[in-house]
């Protein structure tokens, strides 16, 4: 079942289901994304109901100029770094502490919107160091405090697709004073589509999302990065962030930039570990972050050539 | 003008409008206090017009078993740490790096739930070192990002008074990563009533807090510390956070832990801080962090007598 949120005026839009190959709809009414996680006992059946209706060759033609994120805000938004080639590339370049082997990285970010998956995105300064993250996400319904990994599992209703917009000048500043981000982590914005599990096939499989994630800076490919290599899967990361509170339904959770251990080939999911691979083989980086104008895409390919979450597709403008 | 909310089974609550003396209450029918801050212009004079209902003797008896935190929930919590006294004695105490000077400390802290004032707050497991933190809190309407320290301002619309729940065990191993706390920060509880700035009199000045806070921990005067000595001004610390988003309206940015010069007859308002000031005089800390069925009380004090926020009154239960 794949779902997305549509432009209605209203900070949470207007929830619809969505067929198969992203071009027709039903919409679901009274319910948004967040209002259906909050009860997803009774919003499930009610969604596959019209999602089967869609198979049926029923609904309208989806405008894809309507589509919002599909969780347009949230109460909640942790983010983890659960791709270990990433951090040891960011440790070796920036000589950074290691990477801890014990628990999962993770910070609390900016939850108030998420951007829409073609918005032109703001930004006020770039000698920031503007840069995308490319990621996958998870949302759950509420969990509580202490849960194992094998009941937060159960928990995992939806999977999304994300691009974690970061700023790069000032994330060291931020990091090195232990309160994590706030300046350097600016709005999400998030692919058209959250689909249930099933919707990945094989493709999720021991709590990963084993797609690939085509990432395109300028219309020049930047990386074709796999979901596979998490040290931590997201059961896992959605245990460590309920160790000590219950996760209000809604809460989503980020893998972090996808990174690969064939990240020669494969390139990468953000601007600042090409620079840190630059770094540890020329001494210096030689690619600049972004400026006003430029675009990027993401978007994650099954091997069946198809496309779950459809196309993250930004540009950077002034504020 | 003070403000709370009353426990009406939602998970925002009932607006109401109090009395001066805190006894007396009218309703602000179809509001809740993040529905009035999103449209404050609108409420404002609606609640104020109560204020002055409430003033000529109207309103009905305030049962105080009915008060939740005056905001149950916001989409954004940002928390300080403005107080360099304190920063200072943790730097020495645990080897920190020294207080920055130039810019602001801030984390993005939950806030999908804040704790009633006089919530019973569970924990799972008193060995991550349970730690109350008092502060003070400001609200703001919707504010524009790159928003100047003068401009800020004017977007401080509340005044409130924070418990920062902390845990002690897993802070330094979480601020080691530089990813800011997840599992060190569960949910804060705030005192009843939240005010505007024009009840603080000039006690509000500078952009500061400046009145006494009355901290008890079981029953024994822990600090009588006071907020005046903030490095940053709240203005600065809204403009700090603004300075790369948009604040969403209903933002809270937090003081951080109240803490003074004049720490050894003002003593302290966490037990972190009382520890670090043993450590540096004795060599280690004696006392320990809190245990189920402990309880904490705050109070912040007027020079007139008057306590404008309400006492916060917890106790630690086991989960």
């Amino acid at each position: 079942m794949r779902l997305a949120t549509l432009h209605n005026g209203k900070p949470d839009g207007e929830l619809v289901v969505v067929s198969d190959d992203g071009a027709r709809y039903l919409a679901a009414p009274g319910l948004t994304l967040l209002s259906a996680i909050e009860n997803w006992a009774d919003a499930a059946p009610v969604l596959e109901r019209l999602s089967g209706l869609l198979a049926q060759g029923q609904g309208g033609a989806l405008d894809p100029a309507r589509i919002i994120a599909p969780m347009p805000r949230s109460w909640q938004w942790l983010d983890g770094s659960a791709f270990n080639q990433h951090g040891e590339l960011m440790q070796v370049a920036f000589h950074l502490p290691p990477v801890p082997t014990d628990r999962p990285l993770m910070y609390q970010g900016l939850s108030d919107r998420f951007y829409a998956p073609t918005a032109n995105v703001p930004f006020n300064d770039p000698a920031l160091g503007i840069d995308f993250e490319g990621e996958f996400g998870i949302i759950v319904d509420a969990v509580p405090m202490g849960v194992s990994v094998e009941e937060a599992a159960s928990h995992i209703k939806l999977i999304v697709q994300i691009n974690d917009w970061s700023l790069r000048a000032v994330a060291p500043v931020e990091m090195k004073t232990g309160f994590g981000w706030v300046q350097a982590k600016p709005p999400c914005g998030m692919a058209p589509f959250a689909v249930t599990p099933d919707v990945l096939g094989d493709q999720w499989r021991d709590g990963r999302v084993c797609a690939d994630l085509f990432v395109e800076w300028n219309g020049a490919q930047f990386g074709l990065v796999n979901g596979e290599e998490m040290a931590w899967s997201f059961p896992q990361l959605v245990a460590h962030a309920a160790r000590t509170r219950d996760l209000v339904a809604g809460t989503i959770i980020g893998s972090g930039t996808v990174s690969n251990a064939g990240y020669a080939t494969r390139g990468s999911a953000c601007i600042s570990e090409r620079r840190a691979i630059e770094m540890i083989a020329d001494g210096s980086a030689t690619t600049a972050f972004m400026a006003y104008g430029d675009r990027v895409r993401m978007e994650a390919r099954l091997a069946d050539g198809s496309t779950p979450f459809g196309m993250i597709d930004q540009t950077v403008v002034q504020a």
